[in-house]
């Protein structure tokens, strides 16, 4: 993995269209913490990336939780007195409350209406609700749909099943020269909402795919897991070998039109954080957060028994957007355009992980004659740019043994794939070695 | 100590009924750094608090220092030719420069002139003038009164006394749970000016009162002192003990009209300065100083020889407000709600100093399962603020032996109160260990 | 060397007028980075203080690099059909490409083209153009000149000699009452070019000659070098002493209109960073700017195989003046009083470095009476300012063996020489001993 991005190259275009596809195959699937819509989710993508799928069985502990009873639904619906489905889960997953138990029977109005939950302020919307581990039921549907029904007899349905079964997630090992990891995790557990988080999803199967054609220096972990649930059970199956992990991304929220955003780990400074903050600052716009307990899985691996330096790459964050956990989350909110954009963010940090190392100046006692190596006379040529020309002057300067290639990025102002190339022309000379 | 202020919620208004008429009470006494108007102040201020007074003779060194003679007056005049008393100590104390050697003569104006203080850009105003260590006699008075005086001949009488006696002073120890202090010195040295500073005696005494009506962790000392002098007679006499001070204050100038304002000690750093800054930063305004030596006490217990860990909470500090050190300094200058919120933060920071501790959250794997342990049920009831909430997670994820509640309040942008309020909450349920 | 700067105080104007006549007097001489320009410039260097002058034969190697063959030129022009000089060397020294080889032929316009030199934005100014280590030959001369040649035949002729012979740099050491050495390098392989460095050629030679009239602290060495070979020179031949270094400056551009300006060396806060932003921050307008491997000799003496404390004093830096090498940059462009100005910016920032140390406070318990030792009746005859006053207070406060005369002008936010003054009048009591 050096030089450029092969796949920025190729096609953004058709990259923004895979992702978007990717999206779209996987938008109308019914998916929670458990149950059949995440293993049909992992299916599918299987067909871009070869996943392992880990079956958990239902009440095995994770640290302070229990891996909950497995939840599958086949239909649910509202009719009213003429029959009617006034509220049909196949219209949208979002219509049941996600983990309803079942329930068959005929009531008022006044008797369903504390099960009916709505957004009021935004009356065309649907509301996504949860209730994974207290026992309920429920519809969610929007305040239009709910002013208009009569108070009438209405014959409600949810045909779903809750007992033991597992909690299932995707993983993938990529393995590069080395076993020290970097971790890229996203939540698969979210049904009819295409930001928050398929496109997190599709950007880490296409991240994975891209990682596949290349050798690396790190190898790889990809975890396509349920919220909170699914990274606590994947942390303590794996609490012996976390340790491996040096850089990690939580990838959520990637489609939508607003800028990068990079969330910091909380340690703060960590190499992914340093890293992810430069390859932001090269674009117009983007926003740095310093982490808070409070977000996706990062919660978990930013918890103080792990620390992990695990940051989140997002566009708009999470309850940032009106649009959050609502039926306006749909396919129209995420553009391929921002999502190969996204995808691409992600690949030029791994490519500058990839990249970062110390090196040492072979001639540190003044400058070395960068006319007698070709690497001036290319420089009178005008071949080179002015900031490849700054750029092996901070190399060779900055070259001690106490600075690394972002370190150097970082004082110099240049962008850090000049200076890498920098480092590549100073060693192909001999003027620079590797520590 | 904890929980809330209970003096705060039961009632502001009489607290500063209280500190008001205590201020006004002691005004009209004639102060200075040693003498009868010291004893009488203590004297009053032990119906407030139960005062040790400490008598050291005159000639008693302390450092470079030594007591000096100890100062009394009973009447001090100057009398024009009709025998009438054109500046009259009984009008105020002001008028007679502060250790005036006795004197008892009759003068031509321009011999008296030279031993008269006014204050041209002020021509109302009485100055206040001191001459402790150079012996001199002499008369403050306003401009517009001198240029009223013709050339005529001056019954000119300071009927006082200088000669060996005594420095006095007020000291209360209020034992607590540890044998480590809270400093709080305020200088009583300063005859008729109200916010310098019977305001900062006031609030001394009364934090005083409160602080004896707890229990507290920490032992807090208060000292009722003369300036400068006072402050190196008690670091003399217990210069082996000081190292028990782990927080201090200078309380000064705390009745003006300004926002509160706080001068952070010579460390720069210590829990006083982050306490004190994170308190006041609560206010819609305030403003925060670095270290200087010049001041009040606090000059004496920062010199390099103690570097004690001693802030100073004001509000307009002396020389930035114009009536500093003149008769404007008077009872309108000082309003009743703004002693009683100057006693508040003091009491604030004291709270914060009480409840800051390290601790070790007990479930440092993930985060803990909240709604197992009623904290979250009782989030979802909407009792809770999403304050308190954030708090919950912001201690857990920041517990781990290296961050105090003070890290966690300035880390996360809380009100170290809320944070306090979940670490409390997550002990009870065994969530969170003290270290 | 103590109190204030005598030549400040004697004739500023006095001062201007030197220097510029330094750079006048240098001006018309053809330099390069090596040959008899060299020498001769030198010679004249001598008339102000005694240099030593080394010569360095050609081929000797320094580090990376090897010194080139001397060259010398008599004569160079290009004569028209009518065998008048339309490009003639000794209207300028400019005229010449630096370093040209000899030649000597007829050619028309279109062969001599590829080797004419033009600035077509600026038509009237000729360029200064070289070519040290790529054997060529050519002329520089203004785009209109060029505009007016006629196709015709043209003589061409360069009377220069390219061979071995030897570097020439000129070296003053100052002894001090330390071996421990400040550095002051400046270029003097540029023609007549005058802000570009006879500027600095002549800030350096007068504060050598100041120097020389005092007794200092520290050793002073001071350099004439050509630029990049002559520093890669000096530091191969003295390799084993260049630790006694502990201060440098380069001086370069010091007689333009710009406000004067500081490069940092590579540590970025060094004492001759810090004591260098602490007196330039003293003016009206300045500016200062971090490290970077671009620039003159800083270069090389901030390489990292030495990585020197040496910073660049200037005024506007290098390739921000469009009079930058080219014919603009003559003797209108430097200015008298700019000069000066620079030259006394030199020497404060040297008085600061030789005043700098830590003292220790003899009385750190309290504050010492002041006015035992005359320190504060001084204060009350108001001929101390209260700049002054202040500057004993901080001195005795931050004297503790851990703060420099410099840490406490930056905390206090008073001026160094304030500080100084302070600190001397402190030791002079015995209240400060140096540590």
């Amino acid at each position: 993995m050096s030089g450029d991005l092969p796949g920025v190259k190729l096609d953004e275009q058709l990259l923004g269209r895979q992702l978007y596809d990717c999206v779209a195959d996987l938008y109308p699937i019914c998916r929670s913490i458990t149950g059949d819509g995440v293993r049909e989710t992992l299916s599918h993508l299987k067909q871009i990336v070869p996943l392992t799928v880990s079956e958990v069985p239902s009440g095995t502990a994770a640290f302070d939780w229990v891996v909950p009873n497995e939840w599958n639904i086949r239909d649910a619906y509202v009719k009213n007195a003429q029959g009617e489905r006034v509220i049909d889960f196949h219209d949208s997953s979002l219509h049941v409350l996600n983990y309803s138990r079942p329930i068959g029977e005929t009531m008022s109005l006044a008797e369903l209406r504390p099960h009916l939950f709505t957004l009021p302020d935004k009356p065309d919307w649907v509301p996504y609700r949860t209730s994974y581990y207290a026992e309920n039921w429920g519809f969610c549907l929007s305040q239009n749909r709910l002013d208009a029904l009569p108070e009438e007899e209405y014959e409600v349905c949810i045909d779903s099943s809750l007992g033991p079964g597992a909690l299932t997630y995707g993983e993938l090992l990529i393995p590069g020269e080395s076993a020290e990891e970097v971790l890229i995790s996203c939540h698969i557990c979210h049904p009819s909402l295409a930001n928050d988080n398929l496109s997190g999803v599709a950007v880490a199967a296409y991240a994975a795919r891209y990682l596949q054609s290349r050798s690396t220096r790190y190898s790889y972990r990809f975890l396509f897991i349920p919220a909170t649930i699914g990274s606590l059970v994947w942390l303590s199956r794996n609490e012996s070998s976390v340790s491996r992990i040096r850089h990690g991304l939580v990838l959520a929220c990637l489609g939508d039109s607003g800028p990068l955003t990079y969330k910091r780990s909380r340690r703060g400074n960590a190499m992914i954080d340093r890293v992810a903050a430069h390859i932001l600052k090269q674009r117009d716009d983007c926003e740095l957060f310093d982490f808070s307990p409070y977000g996706y899985d990062e919660r978990q691996y930013c918890s103080p028994g792990f620390d992990l330096p695990v940051g989140r790459l997002s566009r708009t964050p999470h309850g940032r957007f009106p649009e959050y956990h609502t039926s306006a989350d749909n396919l129209d909110f995420v553009k391929p355009v921002q999502l190969a954009g996204s995808l691409l963010a992600c690949l030029e940090i791994f490519e500058a992980l990839e990249q970062e190392r110390v090196y040492l100046n072979q001639k540190p006692k003044g400058e070395p004659k960068l006319s007698k190596y070709g690497l001036y006379d290319s420089i009178g040529g005008g071949t080179d740019s002015p900031a490849f020309r700054m750029a092996l002057l901070w190399v060779l300067n900055l070259s001690d043994g106490r600075h690394g290639l972002l370190d150097i990025a970082e004082r110099s102002g240049l962008d850090f794939q000049e200076v890498a190339l920098a480092a590549d022309a100073l060693c192909a000379k001999g003027l620079l070695k590797e520590m």
